[in-house]
């Protein structure tokens, strides 16, 4: 039933080290044609540009944690907006140091000051809600990594029941009411019959989300933060021959992706920043490796549009 | 007679939006296969990369001035250097503010404490040297943008008078003396009779010299600062059509890049840093206008590699 665009573009997929394959880390979210950006490695705005996106609907930047190829792509992102933006904004989520930083090169360097940037911090370590709109809200939850990272959940809101026209011209139900029962009213006609709400309105479709998890070890408590996404995103730097190397640098392997996944019941698994190390059989080795944990899982890649 | 490497490597040429066609400005100069980047826009490491060129090679960039399409590319560079050169150094020349934001983000971004960077002040305004060794210096010389701008001037120092090996054993001249010849010297044989060195030596190649004028509007003292350059690369952002608004924004026309090569008396003129509004049949007519001027006249584009 929901139509309502809710879909992720992929610019980057590749852990620090850049790959003649891949770039490095940057998504987008479009929710109903807003766009939200989740990091932003560097050269993300030619990317961005190039699968077509408009810089006037990106309004929200949100940046997982402080390491340079989730952050470097921001000063000629922001650049290139203030450019074609006059009058327009936009903010950035990230934490307090980065903003810092951000904010000291862009003062100097971003001479339209028509264009305005918003520093908005994010906590480290913490659940809490970023953003909110009439439809949508995006959220914070702690990742495990060798730097504070955080990861983002999107959760479109509850809509309402849609109403059900046969019915409602059966019981004669007037306009003034249709409001009330698309939240979830029963109707009481002039006879005194109560007519229920599921007899005039079909089900509600279940709200979507998305979490977007960059860079972290595995760790159950990240199921816990994303029970029951539609759709995750988590990191798959390695296979399982580097298992130990995985947790050391604070990465995780495909097959413990596809284990976050299967503990949180989400409903589809992307894998993602890979390690330069893998090329095309080895990232569908890592492929196998997530899907014999947890068959619904698919592999990024730059240009590739995710239905949420 | 040159044989020695000096070749520039075109990694960006567009002006400061990004175009489908063109990247932002970086060049490399390969000296004896010392490598020097000029200018780094978003993007840079990975042109560089492409291009086979070796991190380990690059000592020195310099930056022409604080516009983010040449600056924005540095962190991610240096971070990559840093991830690969563990005890190597690089050493960034810019003006001073460029150097205090760059020293920021590296010292929070750059975990590598084992790869150095240096920073290296330029004056605005001033002609001084800014690197040498023994067979090439770096000197700098101004611009007139809508900013403090320095171009660089990268020479060959002069090389040595080849010996004529029949003319030595002719007059048996002992190997000692052959370096005192080679730079310059006559010989006295035993006799006393003297042998001018134009007889024991061919002439010496004429040293070559690479100028790079990254944003200028027309000035003719840059003629003045690279008379006699071998090749002159020289910003043409707009067409003849453009002429006041190259002059509004502090730029130049292509004609006005070939008549700075014409006054300077250059030996070859490199076009580039050209407006997004050009296609290639616009650039070819960017061209053709310079060579009503200046006939030896080339675009550059990006892959391509110049001889000196």
């Amino acid at each position: 039933m929901s139509t309502t665009t809710f879909n992720v573009n992929i610019l980057g997929c590749s852990s620090a080290t850049q790959s003649s394959r891949h770039s490095q880390s940057g998504q987008v979210v479009n929710f109903r044609d807003k766009l939200f950006m989740v990091d932003c490695g560097e050269g993300t705005q030619g990317r961005f540009r190039r699968q077509g996106l408009k810089f006037s609907r990106l309004g929200h930047i949100f940046i997982s944690h402080l390491h340079g190829d989730h952050f470097f792509g921001l000063p000629g992102l922001l650049s290139t907006m203030a450019l074609h933006g006059i009058g327009g904004e936009v903010t950035v989520h990230a934490f307090e140091e980065g903003l810092r930083l951000l904010r000291d090169w862009m003062d100097f360097f971003n001479r339209e000051p028509s264009f305005r940037i918003n520093y908005a911090p994010v906590t480290p370590g913490a659940c809490e809600t970023v953003y909110e709109d009439a439809g949508l809200t995006v959220s914070t939850f702690p990742l495990y990594h060798r730097v504070p990272c955080t990861g983002y959940l999107f959760r479109e809101k509850p809509s309402c029941r849609p109403l059900r026209g046969d019915m409602l011209e059966f019981h004669n139900v007037p306009v003034s009411e249709r409001r009330a029962i698309k939240e979830g009213a029963d109707f009481v006609r002039p006879d005194g019959i109560v007519v229920p709400n599921s007899a005039l309105t079909h089900p509600a479709p279940a709200p979507r989300s998305y979490a977007y998890c960059s860079d972290t070890m595995f760790d159950t408590r990240v199921a816990e933060a994303v029970e029951g996404v539609t759709t995750l995103y988590h990191e798959s730097t390695y296979g399982d021959e580097y298992l130990a190397m995985a947790r050391e640098r604070g990465h995780s392997t495909a097959r413990q992706a596809a284990e976050i996944a299967r503990a949180a019941r989400a409903g589809k698994l992307v894998l993602g920043h890979y390690s330069k190390r893998y090329d095309a059989d080895g990232e569908a080795r890592l492929l196998a490796e997530a899907r014999e944990v947890f068959p619904d899982t698919i592999l990024a890649d730059e240009g590739m549009v995710i239905k949420v």
